[in-house]
């Protein structure tokens, strides 16, 4: 099987120009098959604010309500997404934007209302993804980039969370391909120490996972995220790597970052 | 050779809902290969004017500043763009949605200032296209949806006119296929008598143009649009029709609108 890389990256590169642009580079010159899934960063919170544009929350959460998902239409799927394909284009890669709308690439259900919270226009991807689309643009060498939009089939586009995205991709994809997954991250990966930024645990089996919970080391915030990623393990993923995103080349070797896997 | 109908909107059926809904039922029960190109409509100066991004005009023409080329990257590359192919997709048409940057479709030069007069971030399409990847989404039955964006190969988005960007593909891909150049206008076609809305000149072909032209019929706003349908089947094209794109299928037939060619 081919290698593919599914590398997920949000605000903490986007949002940083210095970060991006070596971020982009290192991207561009990895070799072998690879999608970028982005989120959407500061911008789409800077101009709702810029329009007067009022973000509802909800137990953490944003409500995309109407203005909102044209916002971050208009953001995700517009600026961030064709300006990334324009960059990457320039350093040879070839890329090409799509949302989950694009050749239905991603179905999705808009969530019900739960325990009488409405999210309003946001999506889950209708369970695994048809790989046939996906296929064909990798085997033409085509470089996916991949902006958090879904639809659900009915005319209506929907705001997805991209690490949702980077999953689903990485799952389906992993009966075609030996698929590494990289989120991109805020710190340098699952730290021993959450005050010490250079106890990054290198590598995490289910074993070791067990260990760390159990001595206290990976805390509540970070169990999600692991449970994530061993989920996706279980699906067909052979590697999920978690670090920052801009040193991405020492992050896919192992000398950056937290490997998780059954290794 | 196959057909291919490279259809081109502008902001009479974008601003209009009932007209676009009308269009893209039409569109999407038109058989055969086809490619639709939109322009931008009234929102992305309307955006501007929410935003307090001041648009200047100079001979007529919105220069696009660094502001501007957000804008129109926001409302052409992402609003517009993604809300017609998931209504495309509603309508069992299998749209993908593209600017000029992705998969390198449409490389241009950044307009150099004439007479003191710098455009901004407008590009000028690059000759002929690689037919490459437009055959490949063609061969497997995508339906591209074309954003008037390009790029200058160095990570440049540029804006780029809608009715030229249409102009590029059909006459490139006119090497390929038997190629209908549709344009989307205000009118219901060439009119003989400019107050009569039914006076439509239903052919059009080099010698009916010279008559026209030295009987006063085409007046000076029309010339430029008959031109370039001219220059486009010189290309290489096979007809070019003007008139009201809502009503499609009567348009392509040639019930309504202004068919051009050396026919």
């Amino acid at each position: 099987m081919d290698r593919l890389y599914v590398i997920k990256i949000g605000g903490n590169i986007i949002d940083d120009e210095a970060l991006l642009s070596a971020f982009l580079q290192e991207f561009a010159a990895l070799e072998g098959h690879k999608i970028l899934v982005h989120g959407g960063g500061k911008i789409a919170t800077e101009l709702a604010s810029r329009l007067g544009i009022v973000q509802e929350l909800k137990d953490g959460r944003r409500i995309t309500d109407e203005e909102t998902i044209k916002l971050v239409t208009m953001v995700y799927g517009g600026l961030i997404n064709k300006n990334i394909v324009a960059r990457l284009q320039s350093l040879w890669c070839n890329a090409i934007g799509l949302s989950g709308a694009d050749a239905n690439l991603i179905p999705s259900n808009r969530r019900p209302v739960v325990n009488g919270t409405d999210y309003g226009f946001v999506g889950d991807p209708v369970g695994t993804l048809d790989t046939g689309n996906w296929q064909f643009f990798l085997d033409h060498n085509f470089i996916p980039v991949i902006a958090p939009l879904t639809h659900d089939g009915k005319g209506q586009l929907l705001n997805t969370n991209a690490d949702t995205i980077a999953g689903v991709i990485a799952t389906t994809l992993s009966n075609l391909y030996e698929v590494h997954l990289v989120y991109g991250f805020e710190k340098n990966g699952v730290l021993q120490d959450i005050n010490d930024a250079s106890s990054v645990v290198s590598n995490i089996n289910p074993e070791r996972y067990k260990q760390l919970k159990a001595q206290g080391i990976i805390v509540a915030g970070m169990i999600p995220k692991l449970d994530n990623a061993f989920a996706a393990l279980q699906s067909g993923v052979t590697k999920v790597i978690i670090g920052k995103a801009h040193s991405l080349s020492s992050l896919i070797n192992g000398t950056t970052g937290t490997t998780i896997s059954y290794g």
